[in-house]
């Protein structure tokens, strides 16, 4: 028997490598329930790139003027350029049940927490070791010494949040953090706390008492 | 990679009837990690009955000095009988890592609330109906009609108090709420709370950072 339910707000987060990519891609591939927070950004659209799928794109003034109506749930400033992730989406998904993923680093996590903090479960990916990250980054080839030597500092820092976190999982097997991850969705799912109508089955429960 | 933890205080609470018996005892054979809590009673020991085994055994002084130097997690009267459960197995489990199951009440889980919480999972299994359940305490064919009446009026009870529980299961397939109580096992052992050690690897990491 399943019952109505409120959406969660899923963060996984990580450093940089730690594999945080491929398990929301998994995740989002195998179930239909759940799909990615969709953020704003005030960075000018790249090619191939559409409004309203990869980000919501808005102007400098439109995000001040959201950000100062208490439209934003977070929100973040990256080399001149806003992130954050809007307010009304979210309730909405969450109202009606639907799961939503986040990509968001500690800062972002931490302003979720002031606003959301039933709603949400956050899960903290570890990578096995700095070795095993430092290779990872250079294995994709994407970065120069220099991006790679800032996102190990930057890694530090986000490592350094681990406390903040539901649960914190050491991915040093991508499938088996990817079923972890599977799981702890499955089970926040049955939270009674997310159940929207057990109170008026469990009247029903006792009103058959009653009436034997 | 796997981190020692802290065990699990897992309360399964149900109406006498709704499945409680058929869910712990799968369980338990099902799981090496996983045992019951043996409770303390005061009532006489009964043929094929073993001492440590199935309850503790003690008088009523022993018991009324238990109680009274706090070595008790929770007591109940039930016929003029005592049950408890004693604090220091438990301790000695939890923190050594091994998952306990409790059969309790609302009454011994709002105990156990007020000394151990974060340590605790509680689930609550409800029945699909009251017909099914009037009917599985008929089918047992243990009970007077008498006895069914009072279990019926006691069902109230325990089913007013659903909202203290951290799930609540409605039991229409017990196979399913196997699953589901395993899952909901499985993920509480991941939680970041019961992890003790996972400072240690994450100044390990910070080390070898600091390293490169």
């Amino acid at each position: 028997m399943n019952f109505k339910r409120k959406g969660i707000m899923l963060v996984i987060a990580s450093p940089s490598g730690a594999g945080k990519t491929s398990i929301t891609r998994k995740l989002l591939a195998c179930d239909n329930n759940l799909s990615m927070s969709v953020s704003l950004t005030t960075r000018p659209m790249r090619k191939g790139e559409i409004d309203g799928i990869d980000y919501h794109f808005r102007s400098i003034d439109e995000f001040n003027q959201m950000r100062d109506d208490g439209e934003l749930l977070e929100w973040a400033k990256v080399h001149d350029n806003y992130y954050a992730t809007p307010k009304a989406q979210v309730d909405e998904m969450i109202k009606n049940g639907k799961d939503v993923v986040f990509d968001i680093d500690y800062q972002g996590t931490q302003q979720l927490y002031e606003q959301c903090r039933s709603d949400m479960v956050t899960i903290f990916i570890l990578p096995p070791s700095i070795k095993e990250l430092h290779s990872r980054l250079k294995g994709r080839a994407l970065d120069s010494d220099e991006v790679i030597a800032r996102r190990l500092k930057n890694a530090k820092i986000e490592i350094d949040h681990w406390a903040e976190y539901d649960f914190v999982l050491v991915n040093d097997d991508l499938e088996k953090t990817i079923a972890k991850t599977t799981k702890i969705l499955e089970v926040a799912r049955l939270s009674r706390i997310r159940q929207t109508n057990l109170s008026g089955f469990i009247k029903q429960l006792q009103n058959e008492i009653d009436e034997l």
